[in-house]
């Protein structure tokens, strides 16, 4: 169902995860499980998957990731301030060693002229605080905005890892 | 990348919320995420999608979801007793009116002769208690099994609907 690349990416992902004896948790908006639906895909991905928090609703974002409702007022569901957030969060919420966020605006409504339909905000996090963030603007219909976003989302984990 | 017959079921069970005015969350251990990953694959969802709980390890399923020891250890992950549990901590950890809670053996490993390889639980709850549940033996390789329990998953939410 995945595509080949994305499978080949999660094992990566996997192995640099196990290299390092640590866990791995997601905390979701926009591509609503499709990580963690990909990292699970890889057969024996249980010995790295700790937990998804698929926070797509704001308030899910709040109770569940702990995310201030004052952040998402100032600076909007979408945002860099927020995907920190939610990383922070999952790290406090699981015991997973690294985490990786995703907020963004699939389509096809839903964009503004500051926040066009496909800017998705990305981060990955170490429990140790180091992390990596990244903003694009991914072309394509719904599906492939998803779907490049978990693209990013599992190197931007990869390369978390490498530092 | 979900097969159209799943996004079809995908937008019954999407509709049929909306017209009883609550939201849906997830509780998913072995789909991993495809549950909610399908139904929010369709456009105008988050008006119904609340959360996910990608509970993968069973630490999660006791941290995020309330699950009890106790009761994973007397009847294994994969269970009636466990999915229900989910389905329960579900309910109280957000704010949805109807949950669904899958935890299953995808394969290849991982299988026994009590608990072969396909078997899946999988419960669906409303809040006033009102639940469904079946445990099938799904046939195939573990993407054949995780795409028919989210398919079965799907139609169990449309069914405790009904009701």
């Amino acid at each position: 169902m995945f595509p080949d690349a994305l499978i080949q990416q999660a094992e990566t992902v996997l192995n640099r995860c196990r290299a390092a004896g640590i866990r791995l948790a997601t905390a979701e908006s926009c591509t609503g499980g499709l990580i963690i639906g990909c990292l699970t895909a890889v057969a024996g991905s249980s010995d790295v998957i700790e937990a998804g928090f698929i926070t797509y609703a704001n308030d899910a974002k709040e109770n569940l990731l702990g995310v201030a409702p004052s952040v998402i007022r100032r600076h909007g569901a979408v945002s860099q301030e927020v995907v920190l957030e939610m990383a922070r969060g999952a790290l406090q919420n699981s015991s997973a060693g690294v985490v990786v966020a995703v907020s963004g605006i699939a389509g096809p409504g839903g964009g503004t002229a500051e926040k066009p339909v496909g800017l998705v905000h990305i981060a990955a996090m170490r429990e140790d605080g180091h992390h990596l963030h990244c903003a694009p603007v991914f072309p394509g219909d719904r599906q492939s905005v998803r779907l490049q976003a978990v693209a990013m989302a599992l190197s931007l984990i990869a390369e978390v890892l490498e530092d």
